[in-house]
């Protein structure tokens, strides 16, 4: 089998951890003894970039060249500050699906989603263990992780965030109608 | 142009509210108006499945063929249950990205990711707002939003949960290298 065939994307928020470093190359040393070769984000170069949302978007295309030229991923789908998978890595398991490479997942967590979550809300308010203590909080300016707001603008689309939260926040419109228009003045240009 | 060039994929929590059939109706006719076709999650027929897996993967399967249909995808990005996006829309900005179809997003918190999620953890425990109350708690016995639990499945891969949880949540690789054994045998098998 070629290189690529045995080509793992390792996914998961272990990246923000203070000894990121130190864990991602025990997990390539564990693909590496089951013949796999494990790949990183930290096996991109992204030094020396001009501001924030330029290093954003070269970790962003380095995650999706190595996505690219993986067969598989492995990704880590612990609850992460909240109660559910880092974003960023689920962006990537919906990326690997689309491109129809095997996805294989674990979690830290016993309880199951339903189970965690009603446990969150019934002793209000949630305890997220993840969000205090030492991991990074990845600080880009963006509205959320960098695999979906450069994702977003990347694929030539744009985010539109309130100005200030509106009154029902999940039945406000005005931010999906400027949505609507985008698309629909991008039609008329043509630019689809 | 098309049909196929008009319509809109609409991503976002909002199905788990008690109201979501009314409000996704609205949505599609605020794309109607400019033109566009509005796709909801809610299009896909998913009644008489026997069991939660199985009415799970039928709405994973029905999400993804309406997103193969679609030109767009407009995603509410609010944080939901956490500091971030909800996983599952999450998945599906990453599956529109890796088919080349521009993703819109719009998100009702105007703190950018670091500011929210530092307030989260100086005043903790973080207090999750849309936890509670009346938003349904999606119920199928998976390991988080069925969007990652399926999409592993689907794609031939395999989810590990911990039994009971790990000492450090964070470094505990066992579920790790049952992932790399799973991969390294399914590759003896030819199975990839």
């Amino acid at each position: 089998m070629s290189e690529a065939d045995r080509r793992v994307y390792i996914a998961g928020p272990e990246v923000f951890l203070p000894d990121a470093t130190e864990l991602l190359a025990t997990k390539k040393s564990i693909c590496g003894e089951a013949g796999l070769v494990g790949v990183s984000p930290f096996d991109n170069e992204v030094s020396g970039m001009d501001g924030a949302e330029a290093t954003a978007f070269a970790i962003y295309r380095g995650n999706l060249a190595s996505m690219s030229g993986c067969s598989f991923a492995i990704a880590n789908i612990t609850p992460f500050r909240g109660v559910s998978i880092d974003p960023g890595t689920a962006f990537e398991v919906g990326y690997m699906c689309a491109l129809g490479r095997p996805v294989f997942a674990y979690s830290a967590e016993p309880l199951e989603y339903a189970a965690r979550t009603r446990r969150a809300a019934s002793s209000e308010p949630l305890v997220v263990r993840d969000t205090a203590g030492d991991i990074a909080v990845e600080d880009f300016g963006l509205a959320d992780n960098l695999m979906i707001a450069c994702g977003v603008e990347e694929g030539g689309g744009r985010t539109f965030v309130a100005d200030e939260p509106p009154a029902d926040r999940w039945r406000d419109l005005s931010l999906f109608r400027a949505c609507v228009a985008e698309i629909a003045a991008m039609r008329a240009r043509g630019g689809d």
